[in-house]
Parts: C-alpha cells; sequence; structure tokens
C-alpha cells in the first residue's frame, strides 16, 4: 500500500484518537480529516472540535455530525425488526454502530477528496473489521489505516510518552490506566477488559454505568405502553416520538428500573472468546415489546421462518457484514414479513425485567372465536383434528412398522 | 375403528377423566386400565387410585408411577442441552412432558395386552397432537381414543349431568367452572382459557401458582452455584443431586424469587393462536445457566451450529414429534456438542431475574493470554488480522467494483 | 359445510371432470361454471367446451384460458430463480401449477357469484392439499369441493356406471383402464400409478411421452446460449422471447436431446411414499443455465444463502403454499439476490445431458486479474492468506489445546 | 515464528515439490522427512523415493503410502452419507482429499520428532486452507510452511534457474509451462488455470484425463445395481468389496460412459472466483445411487432436515473445516440417519448419465398397500385428508380474513 495523501479519521476527541491525528500527520505527512459523530455516547461534541483544531486540523477539515436518527433509523430499528441477538443474549449495541460510522467515512472521504480513512480500533477485536469490511464495500479503491496494527506504541507508557512528546493534552484522568475499556452509543454501553478478563470473578458494581442497579429500582412495577408500525416503534404511552427520541426515552425507563445488564463471554469473529458486560436499556425493553407485538400479528409461518433465519443475520452483523448481499437478502426477507406488524404491547418494567403483559391490533391474527374453551359456533371444527394427526403420524407409523418387521 | 377392547386411559383422578372413564366403559364396553403417573404436579395420587377403584377398575389395572427422574434425565435435561425456546420465549414445559407419557400408556397397552390408549386433550389443542404421534410412533397398530373429539358431552352442563348420571363423585368446587385451566409437572405450570382469552388484557395475579409475586420477592439478590457436566446440571452449591432433585431445588429457588413468569401469545400447531401464562421457575434459571457455562466451553462454529437448528429442533417438540427420525438426529447433533460442556457457573436470582455474573471449568475455552489487553507475549499476531479482513472483504471489494463499473 | 350453491369447478373436459361436472350437479342441484385453462398441456380445448355445453353448462358459465405466460412469468420463472428442488432432484411441475388454477377458480368464483370451487384430484395426493391451501388463501370463505373424497365412485366400473347412466360420452380409449395417470403442462409431464407401482421395477418405455430416447437423440452435440436478464431467462440465441415461447423452445430442444427424465420415489405431504417419472425437459435446461449464469454474477454471500434457503422454498411449494407469507418472504429474499444475474451462458446439449461450457455478463464478480496463474500485479497479496489462516485456525487450536490439557 | 528443525513435507516427487524440499534445506538447514500418499492419484510412487533420496533424505525419513482405503472409508463415505454438493455442482474431491494428508503429515511429525510441516500449495488457493486448518487442529503447536507465500520464485524461469542450480532434475516435459494444473485422487480430478482462466471460453478437449468423451461412449445404456449398507456402498452387481475397491470400480464403469464432467465457476474460500474443469466418474454415480436408496428407506423428516443442512456441511468441507466441532456435530447427526439406508440400486449408465431407474430393499418404507390407485383395503381413509388440509389451511384462512377486514 503506497502512503495515504488524505486521511478521514474517526475521531472521539480522546487520548487515543487524539495521538492517532498525530501519529497520521508524522508517519505519512498526510493531509487529515477529523469525524466526530453524536451516537448517543453522551459525551459533548465541542470539546473534540476544539481539540482537532489545537492539532492542527484545518476547521473545513472538521466534521462534526449528529447522526443519532439516521443509527436508530436506519441500523437499529431494522435490525430490532429482526429480534436479533447474537449467541442468545447479545443485543449488537456495539456492532450496529460501526457501518455508519464507516460509511460517513467513505462518503466524507469523497468529499474532500481522501484516498484514506482510519479508526482507532486494535488488531484483537471484532470493531476492525466491522470498520474495515464496510469501508471497502463502499469504495474497494480506499486505503483503510489501523494505527494499533501498525506501530510500535504497544504500551500505555509508550503512548503517553508520544502524547507528550507531541504536545497533545492529556487529562488527568488518562494519566492512569482505566480499569476497563468502554464503548457507547444511543443503544448500549459495553465494557470489557482488565478488571473483567476473569469470567470467573464477578464484575465490580462500578462497571455499570448506563442502568441504576435494580435493588434500588423502583418498588413498584410500572407499565409502558409501545406503538408500532410497520415493526418500528412509533409512540411511548399515546405520544408519537422520532426514532432516536423513542430510543432515548426507553433508555431512561431501562435505566431507572435497571434493565438491560448482560455478563457475557462471546465468541469474536478472530477466532477467540472475550468477556464483557452490556447494557442496553431501551433495546431490552424494545426487543421484549417487539415480540410482544409479533405474537398476535405474524403467523406461524412466517415467524418461524425469521426464527430460523436470525442467527445468521446476528452473525452477519456482529461479523460486519452489514453492507453485504446477504445481509441486504436477510433484510428483505425480514422487512417483508413486518407489513402488518402494527399495534400496542403494553410492558411491565420492574427490578431489571421488561415483561409483556398485554398487547393488541386492528392487524391482530389472534382469533378468540377460534380458540375458546366455549362453544365456538362452528368456527373450528374439532373432528378435522383427527385427520390432521392421522396424516401427520403416517410416516411415523410405517417407521414403526419397519422396526417391528426388522426385529421379529 | 373398530371398537377397542381394552383401554389404557392417561387418568389423573379428577372430574374430566373419571367422566371419560366412564365414558370408555359405557360406550364400547370395554375393560379400562388406568394410568396416573406423578410428574412433579404436585398432586397426591393415592385418591386417583380410590376413585379409579370405586369406578370399578380391577386393582391389577391400575398403575400408578412416580416417573420424575425419568422425566427429567430422559426428556428434560435433553432439551435443555439444546438451550429450546419455542417462538423465542417458551420453556416447552407441557410439550416436553407428553412423548413420556404416551410412552407409558403403551408400554403398559403391551403389558395388559390393550388394544387402545385413551387422552383427555380436547380437539383444539397440541396436546392431543403430541400424545397420539408419539403413541402411533412407538405402536404403528394402536387404537387412539380422543373422546373430547367424539362424544356430545359439549358443554359444562352436558358433563355434570353425565357425572352424575353414572355416580361419579364431584368434588365442590368442580361444580362451578374453573376461571382457567391448568396443566402442571416438574418443569411447569401453564394456565389459559376463560379469563386469559383477551391477550389485550393482563392476567390476574390469582392465575399465577408456580411462582411468588416478584415484588414480594427477597429485597437481596441470592447467588447459586450450579455445576453441569456434559451439558447436564449435576450440583447445587457443591451438592450432587439427582436429575429430578436438581429441578426440584432449581423451582424452589425459583419460586422464591418470582422468577420464570411468561405471559405469552403462541402459534399452535393446529394452526390457531392462543394465550397463555406459563411458570417455569427452575427452567429458567437452569437455561441461563446452560448458556452461562457453554460461552467458556463450546466453541463459536459448535455454538452457532447449535443456535442455527434450534428453532426447528424447538419446533418439533412443540409439535410432537418427539419420537421422530429428524429429532433424534437433532439430538445426536446436540449431545456430540455437550461432551465439554462441563463446568460451573454462578447465578444471581433477583426479583424475577436470573443473571449468569460468573464461570468457570477445566473446560475452558476462554483464553486471557489471547484476549488480554496487556501485552500478550506472542499469544496473539495483530499482524494477522491484516490478511484476515482483507481476504474476507475481497468480494465485497468486487461487488463494490461491479457496482462502479455498471454506473458509469 | 352447507350445500354449494353455484361451483366453479377446474375442468379439463376428459371423463373424470366431466364425472365430477354431473355429480355435482346431481348431488347439490347447484349451477357449476367450468374453468379450462391451456397450461401448456398439449391439448386442444375445444372439445372441452362443446362437452361442457353438452352437459348443458350455459355459455357464459364456459370459461376457457390460455394463461400460458401468467404461468411461466409470474410461478416458473420465480421459481427457478431459487433453483428449486425437492428433494435433490424434482423440478416441481406438477406443484407450481396449482395455486394459479386455484388462484383463476377463486376469481372466477368471485365473478360469477359462486360460493364453491372443485377440483377433481383424490384424497391420496398432494394436488387437493394445494388446490385448496391455495384456494383458502385467497378466499377464507370459500367451500372447497373434492367430489373424490365425498363420492362412492370408488372403483372404474362404477364411474362408468356413473358416466353412462348420465350420458356422459365415453372415448374408447378410456373405457379400459389406463396403465397409469399422467399430469401436464408446459413445465413438465408427471406420470404415476398402476404399472409404475413398484419401485423396484423399471418404467416401462411407453410411459415417456414428453422427451425422445436419449439413446436415439442426436449423435453430436447441440449448443444454444441462453441470455438472462435479473435471474430469468429472455433470450436462445440471440433472439428474445416471451416467457412462455423462451420455455416452449426449450422444452422442443430437450424433447429432441431426451433431456430431463426422472425416474423418482417421493415423500408425499400427506405421508406416504409414491413413485413418479417426471420429464422437464426445458426446465432440466433452464436449470442448468441459470446456475451457470448465477456461478458469474453471485457473490459466495448471496450465493451461499439462497443455497440454505432453498430446500425449505421447494417444501413450502410442493406442500402447497405458494400462497403463504412465508414463501412470499423467501421470493423476496431470492428476488433481492437476483438483481445482477444478468448474462449469457453456453449449454451443451447431448443424449440425456445439459451442461453448462461457457458463460459471459457484463455484471461479472470474476476476476481473471484475481485468480490468474501469473503474475497477477500486485491484485492479491499471497501474504494476506497467512493472516486469513491463522485467525481462523484460531478456534481450532484453542480446542486442540483444550484437548491436550485434558488428556495429560 | 522461529525457524523449523524438521520439516514434514508432502511430497509428489514431482518438480514443484521436490524445489520446495530443496528450498526448505537450504533456507532453514533442516531435516527433511517426506510423504508421498497413494490417493489414487494413478502415478507411480517409487519415482518418488528415488528423487527423494537423490535430494538427501535420509531412508528413514522418506514415507511412502497407500491410504486408498482409509481416504474412501473415513473421508469420502461419510461425505456422501449427506449428498454433499458445494454450490450446487461440485462434488468437492479436492476438499476431502486434504485433511486425510494432513492428519498423516501431523502423525508422522509426531513419530519422527518434527516440529513443522510443509505443503505445496500457493497462496490463493483452498488447499492451503485445508491443510493447514487440518494441521492446526491436530497439533496446535505444529509450525506449517507454505513456501509458495515465502519465497521469490514467483515466475517459472526462477523455478527452472533453482532447479538447475540445486542439481534437480527437471522431466523434458516440465521445462515448457503446463497448459493447466491438475490435482488427482481416486475420487476426482481437477483441471484448473492458464487456458482454463476464461470462463467465457469452452474447455479444450485434451483438458479432460479421467473420463472418456461421452459422444464416444457405448451407444447402448448399461445397468449396474449397487449395495448400500448403512449408507455406505458395499457391492456392485452383487460382489461385495472394499470401500477403495468400489470406488475404483465406479471410476471404471464412469469413465467409459463419460459420466462426471463438470465444468464449473466456483466461490473460492479466500474471496475469489475460480474457474474448474471437474471429473467425478465414480462419485457422480455414487451420488445418484445413494439418492436413490435413500429415496426408499429414509423418510420425510430425515430427508428434508438432511437436505436443509447438507449446503453447510458442504461448506466445511470445501473451506477446510473437516476437524472441527461442527463437522462432527453434523456428521453425527448425518450418520444417525443411515441406520437404515440398506438395499439396492439399479443406475443406468449412458452418454454421460448416471440415472437411477429401480431401487429395492427390506428397509423400504414404501408402501404399495397405502400409494395404489386400486382399492386399498383400508390402508388409508381418504378423509383424513379434509382434516388435514383444513387444518393446514386455518392460519391462512386468518391470514385472508385480515387482509380483507382491513381492506373494507
Amino acid at each position: 500500500m503506497s502512503a495515504p495523501k488524505k486521511v478521514v479519521l474517526a475521531y472521539s476527541g480522546g487520548l487515543d484518537t487524539s495521538i492517532i491525528l498525530k501519529w497520521l500527520q508524522t508517519e505519512y505527512g498526510c493531509e487529515v480529516v477529523t469525524f466526530t459523530a453524536d451516537l448517543g455516547q453522551g459525551e459533548e461534541l465541542d470539546p473534540a472540535r476544539k481539540k482537532a483544531e489545537l492539532l492542527g486540523i484545518k476547521p473545513e477539515n472538521i466534521y462534526i455530525e449528529d447522526i443519532r436518527e439516521e443509527f436508530v433509523r436506519d441500523f437499529v430499528f431494522p435490525m430490532f425488526r429482526a429480534n436479533a441477538v447474537y449467541e442468545g443474549l447479545y443485543l449488537l449495541g456495539t456492532s450496529i454502530a460501526r457501518p455508519l460510522i464507516s460509511k460517513r467515512l467513505i462518503e466524507i472521504a469523497a468529499e474532500t477528496g481522501a484516498d484514506a480513512v482510519a479508526h482507532g480500533a486494535t488488531g484483537k477485536g471484532n470493531d476492525q473489521v466491522r470498520f474495515e469490511l464496510a469501508a471497502y464495500a463502499l469504495n474497494p479503491d480506499i486505503k483503510v489505516i489501523a494505527p494499533w496494527r501498525l506501530w510500535d506504541l504497544t504500551s500505555r507508557t509508550k503512548l503517553l510518552e508520544f502524547a507528550e512528546a507531541n504536545q497533545i493534552p492529556i487529562a488527568k484522568d488518562k494519566r492512569g490506566e482505566a480499569p476497563f475499556s468502554v464503548d457507547a452509543n444511543l443503544l448500549h454501553t459495553s465494557s470489557e477488559g482488565k478488571v473483567l478478563e476473569n469470567p470467573a470473578e464477578e464484575a465490580p458494581d462500578y462497571v455499570y454505568q448506563r442502568t441504576d442497579d435494580p435493588v434500588h429500582g423502583p418498588d413498584t412495577p410500572e407499565m409502558i405502553e409501545i406503538a408500532f408500525e410497520k415493526g418500528d416503534p412509533v409512540a411511548i404511552n399515546g405520544e408519537a416520538m422520532s426514532p432516536a427520541t423513542i430510543l432515548t426515552r426507553l433508555n431512561e425507563y431501562g435505566k431507572r428500573h435497571g434493565i438491560g445488564r448482560l455478563d457475557f463471554v462471546e465468541n469474536r469473529f478472530v477466532g477467540m472468546k472475550s468477556r464483557g458486560i452490556y447494557e442496553t436499556p431501551g433495546g431490552t425493553i424494545l426487543l421484549e415489546a417487539h415480540r410482544g407485538i409479533e405474537q398476535i400479528t405474524l403467523d406461524s409461518g412466517a415467524g418461524h421462518l425469521k426464527d430460523s433465519i436470525m442467527p445468521r443475520y446476528a452473525e452477519l452483523i456482529y461479523n460486519g457484514f452489514w453492507f453485504s448481499p446477504e445481509r441486504e437478502m436477510l433484510q428483505a426477507l425480514i422487512d417483508k414479513s413486518q407489513e402488518h406488524v402494527t399495534g400496542t404491547v403494553r410492558v411491565q418494567l420492574f427490578k431489571g425485567a421488561a415483561r409483556t403483559v398485554a398487547r393488541w391490533s386492528d392487524h391482530s391474527l389472534y382469533s378468540e372465536a377460534h380458540v375458546t374453551f366455549e362453544e365456538d359456533a362452528g368456527a373450528y371444527d374439532q373432528t378435522d383434528a383427527q385427520g390432521f394427526i392421522q396424516l401427520n403420524a403416517l410416516r411415523l407409523k410405517l417407521l414403526a412398522a419397519r422396526k417391528r418387521r426388522l426385529e421379529t
């Protein structure tokens, strides 16, 4: 790979990406464009602008954007239509944010004439894969620079030395080592590494930042009603809201009740296991509610097909294949299923749990006329079950007859 | 079907199956054998014997058996090895008990020379299918009699009239209509019908019988440690126990903390939707713990394959195909995966939720040496990720190049 | 079910459906509307009109239609986009025609104010299921009458007696029993029953009606070029044609070269096995060519996903679930994959076999620059394979290390 | 990776692996052990011994083995039990041989105290992946040396110069460039590269080496009968044979009739497409016959489950994951299904095609009593179909009713 001339860097404003910024300038003598996104991670973006300027980035090369609505509308919600869960439990909060960041990096590269993009993910994790697969899928000729796989700043000490040597301001609390590493966006906060590396040891309380301890949550359950249209939530307790606003509101509910904590050991795409603490307060409520509305609006053929392809869909997102033909094909299948997933769900929130307790819809397929224990006025003919069972049993009888025949 | 001569009846001792007993005698003039099983439903079995005798069943035709250990060891545990969940949420507590009952009915029919078996399931539900598919799979020539699909006792009034006309004792509390219908065994209690038939209305508190209200559960979390061997739980807090004992103990923990309540609308195999309240206290804890131990002992290839076939496996059990080649094939696959699922999980129980917080095992595949944020002494070469990503990206680049080529 | 007042009958004009026509009039005293479709079965339709008139059907109640284009465009081609094959070998020629016939029956019922439809399929086969599921999916209130499951004309003798008693003309060659039963349309001809019922005996030569014996086919291979657009064939040897014309033309090629014969034992949806002889001359060529064009235009992610869902898609069509949410969801997935399946395939036809020998496309993903054995000018960096293999191997190494650890 | 001290080389005796042998000695100064296997590739192995000796390999370091029986019994037959086909058409002839070679390399390394193995696969293909994943799965600490990814002998000229400089004898016909590259074993011969690199051009006739041109095959069909036990072929025309002998014999039949030619563009695991000519004469017959015997001995539940997991199983073998938990899990599932796949199939061989025309078995599930068009004496009750269809239709009716309700 020839040296890049102009690089768009995914820039948080923090110490690590500031070091990367400087390293890119130093290593390649290249122009750097910074991209700082508000994905709902809960940090001020203004300091990032100031810091970029301080590090010599030209004002026209500083991109700071609020992309929360796009994030929730075009990435989070489509994923939740699938009830996507990785390895049975993880709601993919980090995975789903990466392709959007890459998309903006590539778009900004096109606008600014940059020939490369750079990110701050390490060589051990999934995020490097997600950033880079998305980038290459959108621009096959882009150069991707992953300094953590390239440089020799392999210890905390060396990083700090580099920062000092290059006049990069170091916040006092960054002098020491953080006891664990954090990623956050509007959907979730994940924590991993350091004090969490031994999966036999419980995570310390201070790791949980996004949700209140369920022990201290309200002592009485709270009910909320979430309305859906075509698979996406559109209102809470009757109040219509934008996608990002809904997720924000659900996060507040979830935080208060301590909902969405997960202590998890997962299989990374790069082949190793890792342990993380995930907090997905609003997403956990949303998943529960979405399942609730699907229960009455999706028929079994549609539902079972969705269930059967879900693990593959989730794996694709986890592994970084958001921008791939197979993810798009599965999305077409999923979206097709959601045409009637419209209605309202009542969810009970209490001490760490969200539980559907009622649901209704004009699109409901539930037929009290059929299921009733009372006289059903001919809606359902019980003698039909006889033939249904006989024909389902036929092959089993033939198998049993063979067994008997061969044994005698 | 010619009239049966001798029928083995799945007999609970309750009013409904007593009426069936009498009806069989009356309708066919046939000899009846009763089979009453202790599956952990929490009812005394002695009254069933007395009632059968009262209805004229010969002592040698009265079978009363405690089959809890067989139930848990050969049905419940194999199913939990798969993390089987139907339609995302239901732990299959009723479904898994039916094939065992059918198996014993068929075995007793062979021992007593009976040519038929009978059950008390209605023509609208799944249980008739489960009973009968299992029966036919074990004896292709057996006659199965389902009185609810045959007789004209189609209302409560007619049933009570028949009972009175035939001197069947009616407990006082059975005079009135039960407000909902219940099925129970060691794994779960399900409630459905009547007051539960409108899924838009919350279930009344009195429906929950198997678990304490989480609101009234202990105010501090409780920790338990569950040890597994080859995928099955073998000890709690270091105390080794038999399968049924372990499940019983987990049920006690779960009950106290209000764990395992589910308000659910599901798709029945017979084509309609129904709403049920399920309580699976011990099973909910077990599922969480089993997932926890798999997290460190199963590699991603095994785990993802299991996840992808699980919905199908669960559907087979739900639909009544326990004794089918495809269920046995899937079981062979699942059991093969469990050879190293050995180790211990610590689970936190609190106000309705069970959550894994630690896990350890001699069979662990988790490698702190690889995953560490610290210097890894060469365990993992970060530059390998470069090639890994490049080759995973190659087809995406070719796709992107095509797109660009066709657009210009 | 109350008696029908007006019935739309799927009417071939043959003896069996003429008997059904009369039986409907006699049994229910109802008005009958006949629907006779040209699906490419190769029979004159005019005689059907005359026969219907003879049996007292009013001219405005006689529907005779050429639906070949709709059949191929909206049913056959969408199915071939999936490379659908049932149980490894069967191209679903009968299955795919049934939903279209039902669709027209229901539409005509709406036009004519009929409250029922009727078909001539027996109670043992799949076709009854396909007809009726499609009918109910399009009109939940329609009555479906399947005389073969209802009447007592259970032998050839009784049928002929009924025909004679009702002045139904009997062609001389219908007096005797046909040695096997035939279904045909533009996609295929199937034969089953009677002389074919023992799968251990070879089918007699005279069963094959749609294809010439490969032994007598041309002694030199013939090449044809089939052009595709978005997954559907649009031209042969450069000549653009309508869907039905293309399939007709491919049938001619296939017939001459004896292509598409299949001797098959399959699992019917109703639980038994049956043996059939299928001849699908044009379809066999089309499947081969479609696979050929996908080889260069579909990437592995899309192709493997398609392959993995294909058996389920084929099973749905075989079982009669064309008009179901899950078939439509899978179709959305498949159609999404075909956006670039555009290009041309050269197929060699010879003595029973069709074999792709060349393919090219502007949409090709094949990159000679990458795959070449020659110097590739940096298109591909072989050292990338090192990292790719190392990370794919990591979990296998961890498994091997565990095995070694536990054994020592 | 530190330099290897002793390397076991997969050695064919040809020019390329002789150069590798020398290069290993030169580059690392290490001891080399050669392993030459008879996998049925049809080459003399004695010259390999002489050549190894000539290149200075000690006699005790020369391993020459006939592993054809192990290859067919433990690798080919288990794979054929699955009807494994990659991307619809490829019978995996190369893929299935690689893990066995790696297994022997690792075993010999253990016997000889070698710390490394080496192979002659390039950095562009799948074989490097297959060799190395298998090696690491069997010995996590082994070093694997892939000279083609390491050295600078990147042109034919440089290779020949190295050979000459190192006194490696060069056969006259190796002076020029081969027009394509070949791999062969008892299952198949594959050809790729050079003259085959343009998939729009037909392969020249001289590429086909393993099968006679169908045009010149016998002008009359030939019938053979293949007997199976538990899914594996055990006899041809009544003559019992060992696994390798059966495959050899089938290859002879297939060669004569020109069976098993495939012109194919496939997706390599490393991300690019490649075009190959595969000849699998015996394997093509075997696949057809295995499907034939499964048709009568496997029930639909087992068969459809097998079909649905087959693409994944084939992909695992293609990608090199033979020694992985998920392949072993799938194998357990497949093997479970084969317990009754016992019986005999008659296959017609003619001009490039193998076609099942009859099959019989004591384990047959085919029931003429059920399927007959004649009076079936009560084996099957056609009225059962009514209920079967009604309950399968119920959800479709509910969907149709919703549609109607929402439209009005």
